[in-house]
């Protein structure tokens, strides 16, 4: 066995996450320009298709930048130096929120729980009385670090019935799980490119609802490259303010094509199915999963006792060329996390589990080869 | 005819600009994991590359991000809200330079002369004598709204008398032309991957001198996304401390390879060529530079008297599927922008002057075809 990568590589991280044939030779097209006409209909294709899988009628950026520099624009633009947000903080990227919040000079409320753990929303709004002025609640959809579906629908009716506005993190979910932007009261939604959007990292998009464009106009913005209001002009035009990263948004019009042929609920049932198939796996090998209401999205799984993570990680990928990704923070060297969202379908899924029960064999756990797979491929019979 | 985009595009914007074959199919491989040594020993191949086409030893950040975004990273890193900048303006980009600063809280002292005008080095000096305070003095190497070429080097010099750190905008000039990062004293380096390095956009980058490492570790950083202390610390291992556009990185090293292969000294000797013989074209054609010192990477051309900009542009575009930028700010409607950087090579440059000849003969001005495609030859053949 080596440990050098396989010939077939199979990449299960909660982003990047794989991208679909079409996007990639998208991107191989020679670059063209962008304040072109072909351009602008692209991009106005492009930015339809988002507020589609947004599940939103509210404006739609497109910035060229990670996920975080999304996270940087609502924070910036939305809360002004000394003003008072609440963050909702769970784990490594909601920790960013507060991070964020910091760096520019925002009074933080913090509503700390372990990783991996819910929010009580009566907690949140006895949180929202004591704060009166709080400006805006960040929280998260799917927290990539511990693999929570946080119940953003209940955050959002508690946060609703006060001032402050709701910022969501769904830089990983969205696409991947149920999250209705609009009827769930959320005012800034972060997107990235990554995760269930199926396309390379360097596009994140932000939808703003009208309450939070009458927050930004209200407020100097801590920003220039992410100042929303110079997005807003462009965006009147089917334009951006500065260059944007073209292949990727080439790519992105590909990938949201695909969702819109599979359409939005059928992906959303899908990923549900495979995060379903992918516990039943998980559990029928004896492990435990770090999430209190594990997302759609990915599956975050602590290690069995005795087993070195690494090792095993390594060996997934020396052997069977499959990626998994390990921990963050206090997690780290303690669980790894299983994607299932995109590209990913029920024999990645199968094949995935597989390889788990094989390599935990090979390090001498006592599992018996083939319960987990054939857990898994029950919940999608009885899916189909 | 028709003003249809033509059968075979010819791309002869300054940015972005054609990327290589190679580049671009590195764009469609499947995306694969940052977080990895393969990925990493990319990242460090790139970073060896960028300082080579820098002329530098100082550390350089990768940022994903348009070239304004690692302009923004510039001031906030340097320039503490309060804190006195020199901004040397003369066209769009050094413009931008001021609004960025404004935007920020920063003190700007304006030192500005007409688009397409050279600063007197003596007034830069005397400006700094004035404000011994001054943080740092923000200039442009290839203004991309005129064509002008400033004369860093010079301007180093009076700067490096001072205490005030230089930082240059050479989104569109490096790689077109010299620029010698460390002997020309610039301590923070601006470059964008759209231009002459020959990449799509959504990459920037940022060379940064120990003194400037001084300056950003003594103040407080307005920023998160564009704090350049966590790229530091990434870059130890060679890493990103977001996610970054990992096709571009793979785009960015093909062309990297290919700005290696052919040498830099080689690369500003071919851009100096083309720029002459482009500019013997223009002449002869009978028409005016925007530039009064203009740059080796790019030439501005006015419009003739009694020509309409826009139909011209849309002629050659309609006919010959190429390309030509117009002008901006003051200059929209006036000008017109050629390129030749990166990909742009000796029959790029005689095929768009035939093609100026031959729109200019169409709209009825007095032109004698074969001229100025001859008066470029001569450059080539001289040059050769």
């Amino acid at each position: 066995m080596t440990l050098e990568p396989a010939a077939k590589p199979r990449l299960l991280t909660p982003g990047p996450t794989e991208v679909p044939e079409a996007s990639l030779l998208a991107m191989a097209r020679q670059v063209t320009h962008h304040r072109t006409p072909e351009f602008r209909s692209l991009l106005a294709e492009v930015t339809a298709g988002l507020k589609q899988v947004f599940a939103t009628n509210n404006d739609v950026l497109i910035l060229t930048s990670s996920g975080t520099g999304a996270m940087e624009a609502a924070v910036v633009n939305l809360v002004p130096r000394g003003g008072k947000a609440l963050v909702l903080e769970s784990g490594k990227f909601a920790e960013r929120w507060r991070k964020i919040c910091e760096a520019f000079g925002i009074q933080v409320v913090r509503y700390e729980v372990p990783w991996g753990e819910a929010f009580e929303t009566a907690r949140i709004a006895a949180l929202l009385a004591e704060h009166p002025d709080t400006v805006a609640v960040f929280g998260t959809l799917l927290e990539t670090s511990t693999g929570m579906g946080h119940d953003i629908e209940a955050i959002g009716r508690v946060v609703g019935q006060t001032p402050a506005l709701l910022v969501v993190d769904g830089i990983s979910g969205v696409g991947a799980m149920e999250c209705r932007t609009d009827a769930w009261g959320i005012d800034a939604l972060v997107v990235g490119s990554q995760k269930a959007l199926m396309t390379p990292p360097g596009l994140a998009f932000l939808a703003v609802s009208p309450a939070a464009w009458r927050q930004i106009e209200s407020i100097p913005p801590q920003a220039f490259y992410f100042n929303l209001l110079a997005y807003r002009r462009a965006l009147q035009n089917s334009d951006t303010p500065y260059t944007p990263a073209i292949p990727l948004v080439k790519a992105l019009a590909e990938s949201l094509r695909t969702i819109r042929a599979t359409g939005l609920e059928t992906t959303w049932a899908r990923s549900k199915t495979l995060a379903r198939a992918t516990r039943a796996g998980i559990e029928a090998l004896g492990l435990r999963l770090v999430a209190a209401r594990p997302a759609d999205g990915m599956t975050a799984v602590y290690f069995p006792e005795g087993i070195d993570g690494k090792a095993f990680l390594d060996r997934l990928l020396g052997r069977f060329g499959l990626k998994l990704a390990g921990g963050q923070g206090p997690l780290t060297g303690r669980i790894f996390r299983i994607a299932h969202m995109g590209l990913v379908d029920e024999l990645d899924v199968l094949s995935t589990i597989a390889a788990l029960e094989l390599v935990l064999v090979e390090m001498g756990q006592n599992v018996k080869l083939g319960t987990a797979v054939t857990a898994a491929s029950q919940v999608l019979a009885e899916a189909h």
